[in-house]
């Protein structure tokens, strides 16, 4: 278990993770600008940043949300998966580009501007946006900073990217794998759906290992389910996430399961560290559920237990309660037309087993020792601007009727999470 | 609007409407008991309390929750179904009696000698019990109980059982509708999923107007799918959710939608009592949804908007988040696989339109608007004891895209809500 004493030795712990890939070059650029939609006393900052690939790459994939009112960039990003090749990404922070009049056509604009900037003109650039959403970006002042953006191309890094894209991510998620003789990178922004319209997830992930368009596609497909689609801080799915990969393909590749299973440990180990950065997170909840008819009855039901409230609020509260959890998962199947046979239903927390033959399993000793597994995994504190430590409060169900298996990872509801989100004032 | 000034205001208006509808009798008894599962520095108090027909009736009907860890008074209810005649029905608050050894038993052996004492031979009493899960039902201390309480039938009334059926409810539930010559007079029990294992929700409904067995079920399935199935105070259905109807058939038959219409609105009276009386509710929320290609679409985005904790969290800070709204509407859109034209979709927070033809409507003038509103509905004074008001906040969606409409009701997600589930120690 990983655990850091201070913010600095957090970000010394990413900067020995944070080398390029070969053939990409970082650049970050902070900006100024005054909102039309508000009266503002003082100019606010937005973080321009972006990857550039030395060569446009056919070798990149995209998903997109799901979310009905998507943002201007993941329909632009729709657009751009079908273009033979790419040049890579530029970002912005503080203003998302969702539901603005023209924000299509300003995010076009933009990316086109600094591809010619940046000398991508063979292929276009990804745009990507994370913040308010109902505002225009202010694409006048977005261009003023393109020309210093392009100067710093190649002098900034991964590590610095991930800073830049915060919105009120409490620190930078960067994780990396070495495979043969080349490199996954991957950044994260997101702190789960915990401020109004600054949710986004957005992640991106940059590899020299050469692979083709189609193997990264389902790579990055089978990673992202087992990872960012897992993820439940409030079940929402926000107008902007976007998961991007793109590969310079200057190292040798390898064998496809060797590259897989490198994507899905940087998402698996990024999808928890943007859960562990929940303003007001003080758990990080794995359940995982086996003994199902199927995968999605597993998952599914993973789901409904990491975000149930009373779930969510007794974790908090380090409190064992096995009837929420029984509560929560006899809801789900009850809802999902899924029978249950109860004396084969095992529960445990932790090291103990608390439900088992149809009936709870805790007397008072046991009650002691899941109390106190649960106050040690406590993230107390991760609101100081760095994760204390990687521990996780592990919920494993099985249902008894299946081979299905699923997982979920939530973090837990406190008064941090209803501070962060009532009292703000958007 | 309905505005109470204190809890004795608010008791002597239910006291108005608390008269037995003819050939019921009400009864009340606490008991004391020291659990087996726990050590208890004291004995602590359960009441019993029932509601017996002075002649065994054909006409009752039962709804029961679909959480696959159903309660053993839920198992013994479904067997009392297939019943020609019921006596009416025996309550604990205090041990729910779901996943407890030998628990169906108990309850059977608990109604069984009740009847006895009771006189009620001909035919058997429903249970229903609400309370810790896991820990058995003191039967000898029930048992020894049962006496008293079978003395006290006709003594008491609806109001002192709806009082007596509260566990963390901090105020009593009832409301009532007079139609011809009868009465319905309905009693709940429930305080949204809000403290662990004491979240059922109960409810018993008592007429005298004629009423066949078949049209009693089938209003009752209509009232209970337009009110309780539309609460959604935390998402949850408990493992002992029961919904109970009896008549007389002491007073003239009306017309069955007159019968109907008043059985609906005790039903939903109740049911925004019960969302009212969520500990830390500060807003009840009703979502309306019209305008979609089905009522189960519109139901299933009400419930979406209700039910996401980003929405829940900006009403309690009485912020006119917009960006939320859109962002769970889309989320539900997105999962559940529904096409939606932005630019059709309207959507207004009380007074205002803050969403039209695909952009935020929300200015200066019109954000201070919406959020007097909300400031105006806040149930400040709900944790003392009493309902202050009626209000409720109204969200109203329009997506444009058909006749189908859906409606939700919800409470906001507050530091009342964490406090209560957190901080206790179960």
């Amino acid at each position: 278990m990983e655990k850091f004493t201070s913010r600095d030795a957090y970000l010394a712990s990413l900067a020995s993770r944070a080398t390029a890939p070969a053939g990409f070059r970082f650049a970050v650029q902070p900006i100024r600008f005054s909102p039309a939609e508000r009266d503002t006393p003082e100019p606010l900052t937005m973080n321009l940043s972006a990857a550039v690939l030395d060569t446009p790459t056919e070798s990149f994939a995209g998903l997109f949300t799901r979310n009905r009112f998507p943002g201007a960039p993941v329909l632009l990003g729709r657009e751009r998966m079908a273009e033979a090749k790419s040049s890579g990404v530029i970002v912005n922070n503080k203003i998302a580009n969702v539901c603005a009049p023209g924000g299509l056509e300003d995010a076009r604009h933009i990316a086109a501007r600094f591809g010619e900037l940046a000398g991508c003109t063979e292929a276009p650039l990804f745009s990507a946006s994370t913040g308010i959403i109902g505002w225009r970006l202010p694409t006048a002042d977005i261009e003023r900073g393109l020309p210093d953006l392009s100067r710093r191309l190649g002098t900034d890094g991964p590590l610095e990217m991930s800073q830049a894209i915060m919105t009120t991510d409490s620190f930078p998620k960067l994780r990396s794998s070495t495979i043969g003789k080349g490199s996954i990178v991957g950044i994260a922004k997101g702190a789960g759906m915990i401020e109004p319209n600054l949710a986004t997830l957005l992640v991106f992930l940059f590899t020299d290992i050469t692979i083709s368009r189609t193997q990264l596609t389902e790579a990055l497909g089978t990673a992202v389910a087992g990872s960012f689609n897992g993820i439940s801080v409030d079940g929402d799915q926000s107008t902007s996430d976007m998961v991007l990969a793109f590969s310079s393909n200057l190292r040798p590749a390898v064998e496809p399961a060797e590259f897989a299973s490198g994507l899905n440990a940087v998402c698996r180990a990024l999808a928890f560290d943007v859960v562990r950065n929940g303003e007001g997170t003080e758990h990080v909840i794995r359940v995982t559920v086996n003994g199902c008819e199927s995968e999605s009855v597993a998952r599914g039901c993973a789901k409904a237990v990491a975000n149930s409230p009373l779930v969510k609020t007794a974790i908090c509260g380090n409190d064992p309660n096995v009837g929420r959890i029984i509560g929560a998962i006899g809801d789900y199947a009850g809802n999902a037309g899924i029978a249950i046979d109860q004396s084969k239903v095992t529960v445990d927390i932790g090291p103990r087993r608390v439900f088992a033959d149809g009936a709870f399993r805790l007397d008072p000793e046991g009650e002691e020792i899941v109390a106190a597994y649960l106050t040690e995994a406590s993230l107390a504190d991760s609101g100081i601007g760095y994760p204390a430590h990687d521990r996780t409060v592990d919920i494993v169900i099985d249902l008894g009727a299946g081979t299905g298996c699923g997982e979920a990872v939530g973090s837990d509801l406190t008064h941090g999470y209803v501070s962060e989100n009532a009292d703000y004032r958007s």
